[in-house]
């Protein structure tokens, strides 16, 4: 469950993925689990992340959907040189304004690109919608931007998470969702899920969740405890501790 | 843009992640990337990926949108012990349905479970929608199942991935997406963009898209073309090819 900080005040985000190659299953997508983590070191809950493909429409009603649920709504992705990078024109759609070339995105890629080598194609990268401020590019220049809520970076890895640095001194953040965890090792989650239950429903401001994985070593529990209150969660945590040292493996897998 | 596959006839699919762990940052989501190319290889057009929390209400809105819009939903996460799996249930509310404990799903945790053993707790995983038909879980025992055309299935890899083999022979499948790939090296995108706009006007029915890549050995492109028509795929990539042929790499990138 999400932490407490669903209420009023949270500073909450969505991250919608622009790519047909993530749908197609060619490009693993790295940009969403990288922002999440950004975010929560900023105290921005990530509440949603959408992928979809390289299609007007499908960005445009994504983008309005998210844009009027969270703060921040973070695109990746298509926002290159070629004919299938149609972002920028969606975002302007999506938002009602104009797109043009703009002299700052165009003095941008003139730190990289002589004057003879900008083409048309290259010149698409500087299409910004109106009232867009620009979110710089070092890797490779052509900017990124921010409009309203909506923060459009760039698909490659290494230049999203300098668009990220970029952009972050400008957003508003929140307190840090402290973590705790606690390794219920080889204890099948059918021992401990009752009483869990009970810890959680007695620690209404502390989001707890159990995550199995399996391995050659086999099976491994950890409970996750999340909260913004340090007391609730140390609280919170120790219950969990105790419930879980009170407890010895058995055989019963759960 | 997706291939041309777009049209009548095409099976499509949505991904339906749920999951707090993912958009906190803990948990990379490898599920979709999975999903993707194993529903590729089926002749599956995914067309939308989303993650959603561990929250009932959004679950129920994220499914109920995309179980109208696409031939399968194929969900991950939730459906384990604890209070934070909440997906069955939520599955059943989407769907108007009751849910209950389900005589085959206490059959199959029974293979694994001794009886005295199979707590309260351990029987939410028996818990499934009215009218489902469950989906084999040969790890752990404890089954996904299959309501209408959503398909729900466990969050730990080797689970989901084994429920999705049990699954797959139920599902219409389409003939499989053919994709070529050309390398264009270091050529920047900027120098082939236009050109590679008129050969995807010229070729309607495939999907042209170009990825650029960075590492410490610099700068890749690779033009990636994928349609269902084997003889205009060919002649597409012919074209690209020529074209990437007649380029000399030069020094602005782009």
């Amino acid at each position: 469950m999400q932490p407490s900080s669903s209420g009023a005040g949270a500073i909450t985000a969505a991250v919608l993925v622009i790519g047909d190659e993530i749908l197609s299953g060619r490009t693993l997508d790295s940009n969403t689990g990288y922002i999440a983590r950004y975010l929560a070191e900023l105290g921005v809950d990530l509440r949603e992340a959408r992928v979809v493909p390289d299609v007007t429409e499908e960005i445009v009603a994504a983008l309005n959907a998210l844009r009027g649920r969270y703060t921040y709504v973070f695109t990746t992705g298509g926002i290159g040189p070629t004919h299938d990078d149609i972002t920028a024109d969606a975002v302007a759609q999506a938002f009602g304004v104009s797109i043009d070339e703009d002299p700052r995105a165009i003095a941008a890629l003139l730190e990289r690109i002589p004057a003879g080598k900008l083409n048309a194609a290259r010149r698409r990268m500087a299409r910004i919608p109106a009232g867009a401020e620009l979110v710089d590019n070092p890797v490779s220049k052509a900017p990124g931007f921010m409009i309203g809520n909506v923060i459009v970076m760039a698909g490659v890895p290494i230049i999203m998470q300098a668009m990220l640095d970029a952009v972050a001194p400008r957003l508003r953040t929140g307190a840090k969702v402290l973590v705790e965890t606690v390794e219920a090792g080889a204890i099948p989650e059918g021992r401990y899920a009752d009483a869990l239950a009970d810890i959680a429903a007695a620690h209404g401001g502390v989001s707890i969740g159990s995550y199995p994985s399996f391995s050659s070593a086999g099976a491994r529990n950890q409970i996750v405890l999340r909260s913004r209150d340090a007391a609730l969660l140390t609280r919170a945590a120790q219950a969990v501790r105790a419930l879980v040292d009170g407890l010895v493996s058995d055989n019963a897998p759960g």
